[in-house]
């Protein structure tokens, strides 16, 4: 047994941490080391998240809502108690250990390290699978506002094997809204007990981000169900001994189907088969063909699965023929809030092991101290690691309350008033593809800056942060891609039902803004908001103008500046509201309130004066409709 | 023997790939798998680096001075073949086996992967340790500008080994400088000759950028040689078994000496005592205590020793005491450009597997295309995916050209006319910061980009960017943190000798300008340039005109600002004089020459719309004296 990796690594005394040769070969460590590896920070601000949900949002008004009507406050807080605790004993323990142990095929199993059994039966022993689903079906009726929360414990504690419980409830989302209810008796109950797990398998080897053009087949057979035959790709939980099965959304285009999107259809297809009681029978002929072997995100397997290999596979079809995208992308604003959850989750774990790690880390003196004898002090002080730390603040942060943000309009689009669901719609359809790839682009620089302020000690694999640091680096990747969410905003989002959702946008910012004018706190963010907005709107304006005479092409050549963009304008927001509900707070703030309000204030004004005023030279290059990229040829590379 | 991996990792046929258990498990590997582990591009491009050497710099005239009197284009030209056919045999060969295959102890020995041993001796048997050395020693005398330009193949071809030679490149420099004439007999000669290594050991676990406080303790003895104590850490190629002796350049504090940089002192000390006849001795006492595990970099050993553990430790003080950190910083600038070279050879070798990935993949229709039965096109077609790779191509080439003229500088330095050496070593001074950091900066952008453009391929360890990504993480980190070469440049490099520096830099860029007015194709880079400059100058003039009200603390406070905001105006400025040189070689051009030029002219354009005009904000921030960072609390985070 090691004695040094125990403090912060505790399953590697079981035998999992294989790579250290340092607590290998060397048993009489130098304190230094010692010192190092006991550093484990706390991987989530539980008072920032209230203050998100309570004070921010108006979470706590919830129960007013019919659907709510048992819950308060005390239970959404018991609820994330729970959660945090689940997620830091089952989860944030075998993080580093699922890392270095990734997932590898044993006697043609898939063998995980086994705390990720003993974390998900936590999480399905907390009830956590189906909380958010009807009491008639063993849920809680929790708010998804609430439930974003519970699974932020998870995601920041232990993405890799978070994602297992994630990809569950999201094809368990997608089941209760097309499923038949035979098929929900059939396949939806298992998941939404814990039982068997789910996936969402949409990709190939030759169409990742291009849908269009998936070729798996599904043969009508006698009986109704379908063969099914082709190869998926890059499945995230696709395959692993953690449940007795797993059940498989396809995306496949039955014999015939036209060519296109509008050829694709959902089917329910089941690793094994399942017999009339039930219960799991023989093989679906769903094989491994392969893992994946990533950068980061290592203990979630990652396959390629052949369908109908060594024998038949039978799916169900879910809904019409024909409407597999739309049904997917129906759950799409979830599954992305949940990627940009996810990314900054990371991010503000890298932030606080960093934060602790400044605290601690004594270097150097102030410019403006000269003496060699004075005392080092703590890196917390010196300028540039405070910008560092900011920046890391206000991005996590930012992203933290537009995430929460986003999931309360799929509660208001749930269960709020009926005549604002239109709007809401609108804004959430217009925000999703911000609230996906905003944090997933600023978390990483984030994580960048948390290496950073740690230095070489950030830079080796004894502390977590580089492994952040490769893990949120999928975000800008799966669920659509950077590019897929610029087109969605620019080329669809932002001009649908006449550009209505960026007017409710500007509405709620307008409101906002007016309701802020009284708080001299919030000058800066205010004034710099205001102008952000402005030019944002202007560039808008110019380009959509000029839709028509410059060609979808060209119109989309800068998405990604819109992104940019509209996403910073949309985080610097955020930090209005949060400045609002800080500068409120503040006068009757006492002790850590009262630095935790301050943080927020100053924060805000780092957003408006290092952040915001990036967003005129994306806006000057959006409005100038550049082509500089379409006119690019491909043999001037 | 597994099939699929020969063609891209020739070494893994002999056992070292032991992370992939696609090859374990699944001997019968589906095409795509195939197609993308063959996937190699080359790992530089012979023909840019032609480009900058002799069509931008005017390194084919340096034989008109006496000490390169013997050479000629012809000879640059053929030891850069050389290189890159060792390079390409003896480095690339290796790169992934070097990373999955850390070093790690065996029986108290450093083992790496034995392709190391084979590199660096073919390395050696081309001359290439002492190559720019006087002839008198072995050496060709080579130009500092083609030793970067040699250096940049095996930079490009894989760091980790590389750094093994360069580390004694600079140790052998550094001795060559200030080491006595017994000195350099007795250490020098051995480590040109390639048959000891060399290290630099500077950093302690409590002293990293604070050298100020390094505690290594030297103490005289009887004969003048002196008896060292002490822990150094993060000492790269501190151990190995590749040669047979190691020779570590130490700086440590002579017993009584002053507290601060005044009381260090640099020490030749051996890792084997060295018999009078010059062959190796017994052990000096220097005990590895640890192996750093990094997030990359991995196939350089990084170590933390034990000074005069179990015996006594002995080393020979270089120069006068209490120069030990002077004579260090007068080779900082060598050192500096190498880092900074070596991030954009990193990012330069992302950049091609991502391009040829581009050319190769094919996905999805142009925004203009509805046709769902269309052919979906090459991603290089897609205006987002030109973006990523435009913004690669303008980081890693503008960052080749400074790399590289900062080393013409040190050529100028030693060999130019006397009358302009003073300007040209202020300009150097200036330029340091920008060349180390810039390229550690934007390469990370560039590689996440070459991710980015490859997607879930780009993600996994199948594909090379995702190595390449963590090797340049470092970059930022070592030789001196991005944090401190914003101080330097801010609060050394633009005050020292009244600013001549700056007066300088500005006059080049001047006259590179004006020299760009006849050139029509330069028109955007030319007016981008020249605001950006003014912005720079701006800003600059009204912060050093305050310097002394706002204080040390202040003044700096935003020095990171000052980084982004002149390396990208001297970025400018490279590209400017790659357009210049692009725009007049393009009227008698054909072929690929033409498109070579015409990819210059529209990368300089590029750089022009979208990376110059972030330098406002920047300026704008910086002339502010914005004090946010300065009033952050630390209880307020």
């Amino acid at each position: 047994m090691c004695p040094i990796v125990t403090p912060t690594y505790k399953v590697n005394v079981d035998g999992h941490f294989s790579a250290c040769c340092v607590c290998r070969c060397f048993p009489s460590l130098r304190p230094f080391f010692l010192r190092r590896l006991v550093l484990m920070a706390p991987f989530l601000n539980k008072r920032d998240l209230q203050f998100q949900l309570f004070e921010v949002l108006d979470t706590a008004q919830l129960p007013e809502r019919p659907r709510f009507a048992e819950h308060s406050r005390e239970v959404y807080q018991d609820v994330l108690n729970v959660a945090y605790n689940v997620a830091e004993k089952y989860f944030a323990n075998h993080a580093r250990a699922a890392d270095v142990n990734e997932p590898h095929v044993v006697d043609g199993k898939v063998k995980l390290v086994p705390e990720a059994q003993q974390a998900v039966e936590a999480f399905r022993d907390a009830g956590f699978f189906s909380a958010h689903h009807d009491e008639e079906l063993g849920g809680l009726q929790l708010p998804w506002v609430v439930m974003q929360a519970v699974q932020a414990n998870f995601q920041a504690a232990n993405p890799g094997t978070a994602s297992y419980t994630f990809l569950t409830i999201g094809n368990a989302n997608l089941q209760r809204e097309f499923g038949s209810p035979e098929q929900q008796e059939k396949y939806l109950l298992p998941l939404l007990e814990g039982r068997w797990f789910g996936t969402m398998a949409l990709s190939e080897p030759q169409a990742g981000s291009g849908l269009a053009d998936i070729t798996t087949t599904a043969t009508l057979r006698d009986d109704g169900t379908y063969s099914i035959t082709g190869t998926k790709m890059w499945i995230s939980g696709g395959e692993h001994e953690l449940t007795e099965n797993i059940v498989h959304l396809v995306l496949a285009r039955i014999k015939g189907a036209p060519a296109g999107v509008k050829g694709i259809s959902l089917f329910l297809v089941p690793r094994y088969r399942i017999n009339p009681d039930g219960s799991v029978g023989e093989s679906n002929h769903v094989v491994l063909a392969g893992l994946n072997h990533k950068l980061g995100h290592r203990g979630t397997t990652n396959t390629l699965l052949n369908f109908g290999e060594g024998g038949e596979t039978i799916g169900e079809l879910v809904g019409e023929p024909g409407r597999g995208l739309a049904q997917m992308f129906h759950m799409m604003n979830e599954a992305r809030i949940g990627v940009g959850m996810g990314a900054v989750m990371s991010g503000y774990a890298g932030y606080l092991a960093s934060l602790e790690y400044a605290r601690d880390r004594r270097q150097g003196r102030h410019a403006s101290n000269r003496d060699p004898q004075a005392e080092s002090v703590a890196i917390i002080e010196h300028a540039d690691v405070k910008r560092m730390l900011l920046r890391q603040k206000v991005f996590v942060e930012g992203g933290l309350a537009l995430g929460l943000y986003a999931a309360s309009l799929v509660d208001d689009l749930n269960t709020g008033p009926e005549e604002e669901k239109a709007d809401t719609a609108l804004l959430l359809d217009l925000l999703t593809p911000i609230v996906k790839s905003w944090p997933s682009k600023y978390s990483q620089e984030a994580l960048s800056d948390a290496i950073q302020v740690m230095g070489g000690a950030g830079y080796t694999r004894d502390t977590p942060v580089e492994m952040y640091y490769r893990d949120n680096r999928l975000n800008p990747i799966h669920e659509g891609t950077e590019g897929i969410q610029g087109n969605d905003l620019l080329g669809r989002k932002l001009t649908q039902a006449n550009g209505r959702g960026l007017q409710v946008l500007l509405g709620k910012m307008g409101a906002d803004l007016k309701a802020a004018e009284q708080e001299g706190e919030l000058s800066d963010i205010r004034t710099a908001l205001q102008e952000a907005i402005g030019q944002c709107a202007a560039a808008l304006g110019s380009l959509l103008g000029r839709a028509a005479e410059l060609g979808p092409d060209l119109f989309l050549a800068n998405a990604n500046a819109a992104l940019d963009m509209v996403g910073h304008t949309v985080v610097g927001w955020m930090w209005l509201r949060q400045g609002l509900a800080a500068a409120r707070a503040l006068p009757d703030a006492r002790g850590d309130d009262r630095d935790f309000y301050e943080g927020k204030l100053h924060a805000a004004r780092f957003f408006a004066r290092y952040e915001l005023p990036k967003v005129r030279t994306w806006a000057e290059l959006l409005a100038s409709a550049d082509p500089t990229t379409v006119e690019m040829q491909e043999n001037w590379f």
